[in-house]
């Protein structure tokens, strides 16, 4: 395949631009043929790259003193931040000079700055964040994780396009099964949107197997391929997740702890737990995509380390290869248009 | 103490009225000084206890044919389930005969029932279902967890109470801390309800430390005594972290199958391991109270086994060995009422 150029916002995150350079040297060598755009403050950047002359090689720094901070309003980053280091990271891949956007920065301010910059796909009005996590029978998506509060009907359709387009690309599912987050199956309960939005998808056209609702205990279950949720929801339940997944752990530490047997027990069963640990690491399941936009933007967590970061930018790469854009606008194209008569009416 | 007598809905649940009985068998044991009424199908029940002498001795079948049905909707089961199992039991605690229900029948059911019979405390609008669960710290609780889809900011506050009353009666918090769950912790952030909710628990007057906003991985660190949210989001989180926990146990099984040291590994471990799966397991923390009724009325989960059953009548006996419903009515005198304005302008 061709080069590829990632731009990366090298000021976003809890350790930039250390993360952000390092994991570039290690994504560069797992894809020889990606180039990098690393924007940010050139007197910080160049001594993080000095030491490494094949990342050079590939590298450019574009320099800019602005950068957006973690707790800045989206609203306010969006008007006072056009030099920011995430603006320009986001502004070189609408102009083309890059393919896709990696940051670990602020996550409103880079969904709003990548809406306004790169516009979603048509017939989406708001982009969602989608991320991909284990389960018992393998890996799922769940959409939104946090871009949208409050969710209609439309955009709780709109979300099932954009999921299931990605676990057809990046998943390589060919006809993903979705399911509405709920919090019981029988249809009596939950909110109205969601009825709503299940008595759409059930005649529904685009390539995918609508089982209904879901509920908390399917997200690990691996019931369904993309699991499909208001990004308030979505958002707790991938911290309740998380936050669950670190206490199993451990109580699992705790009780190798427990006694001598069990602390024999723990050096023979070592090299197997070691294989588990990299399985469940938070690290592999870094990288958020932005979906419904008119681009690849990928959100890595603000607190990572290089191997995360990494990361991040595979979810990027991976999203370029299968072509997740143009597959993701077909599929918006074969979306249900009830919501059409509605517009029209408003 | 002096005697209690709880009232079981021996039909309610996936496998009743068996559960039920060799539950209550069980409590008998640990709790020598309750008595049980056991409203069901005498049919059915009678042949259970016949094994059963000491259960037959502090054991009263009060027979009904009727029983509310799993996918009944509460409005139906309200009108129509006057004789019903689970009816009369809530009776029996309104009317004095005994002096708390435990049901593991339809969750909506017992709920609107409840409410009917027994009423909500002053200045609650609606009940809540609360429970505790292990966190890195020891014990929270949550709550709502599915009674109320829609919460505004007087919900949020009434749980509030509800839920420190519950931390500080059983659980032992003279002082318990408590926060909102929320997507972020800063203020910008999240519904509307929640932020008028967290500016009159600022100002509030109850026992108990308001911390603010909390996010979903806070559940399991124990971040707070108590997490208060709507019945929505609580269901969801409850059921992604009882997910998320099967499946790490799940990985951490399979880790210890994939090779022969790992397996004896786990031999040398399995004391200690045991130890840990009872710390989990999930029928240790059966027995979801529903909170704001004047009375005691607990859920159990319909699927649990008889210890499960079992523990949900603990929790029974524990509400009315610490005096629950008369240390909340307590706080609900507390309670702020800035909505009292509100209430007399509507």
């Amino acid at each position: 395949m061709s080069r590829l150029t990632i731009a990366l916002d090298a000021m976003g995150g809890d350790n930039a631009p250390q993360v952000v350079v390092r994991g570039a040297n290690i994504a560069r060598q797992r894809h020889p043929q990606v180039e990098f755009l690393l924007f940010g403050r050139k007197g910080e950047i160049a001594p993080l790259l000095s030491g490494m002359q094949r990342l050079r090689d590939v590298a450019r720094i574009v320099h800019t003193d602005d950068v957006v901070r973690g707790d800045e309003k989206p609203s306010v980053a969006l008007r006072s931040g056009r030099n920011s280091s995430m603006r320009l990271a986001i502004n070189a891949v609408h102009e083309g000079a890059a393919d896709g956007v990696v940051s670990a920065g602020n996550t409103g301010a880079l969904m709003a700055m990548s809406k306004f910059v790169l516009k979603t796909l048509p017939g989406i009005d708001r982009p969602a964040i989608a991320s991909f996590f284990p389960t018992l029978k393998g890996e799922s998506v769940m959409l939104d994780l946090g871009a949208n509060i409050y969710c209609n009907a439309k955009n709780l359709v709109d979300f099932a396009v954009l999921g299931t387009s990605f676990a057809r690309t990046v998943l390589g599912q060919p006809e993903p099964s979705y399911g509405l987050l709920n919090v019981g199956s029988e249809e009596i309960k939950g909110h109205e949107a969601l009825h709503e939005a299940s008595a759409i998808l059930r005649e529904a056209r685009f390539p995918g197997h609508f089982v209904g609702f879901v509920e908390g205990d399917d997200i690990a279950k691996g019931t369904v391929d993309v699991i499909v949720t208001d990004g308030f929801t979505g958002n707790v339940a991938l911290k309740t997740a998380e936050g669950t997944a670190k206490l199993i752990n451990e109580f699992v530490r705790r009780t190798f702890r427990s006694s001598l047997l069990a602390g024999i027990g723990y050096l023979l069963a070592r090299p197997a737990m070691n294989k588990l640990r990299q399985r469940v690491d938070p690290r592999r399941y870094n990288g958020a995509v932005l979906t419904g936009l008119n681009g690849v933007a990928v959100k890595s967590h603000g607190g990572t380390d290089t191997i995360g970061f990494a990361n991040a930018i595979d979810v990027a790469i991976d999203l370029l290869k299968h072509d997740f854009i143009a597959e993701t606008r077909k599929a918006c194209e074969s979306m249900p248009r009830p919501f059409d008569n509605q517009a029209a009416a408003s």
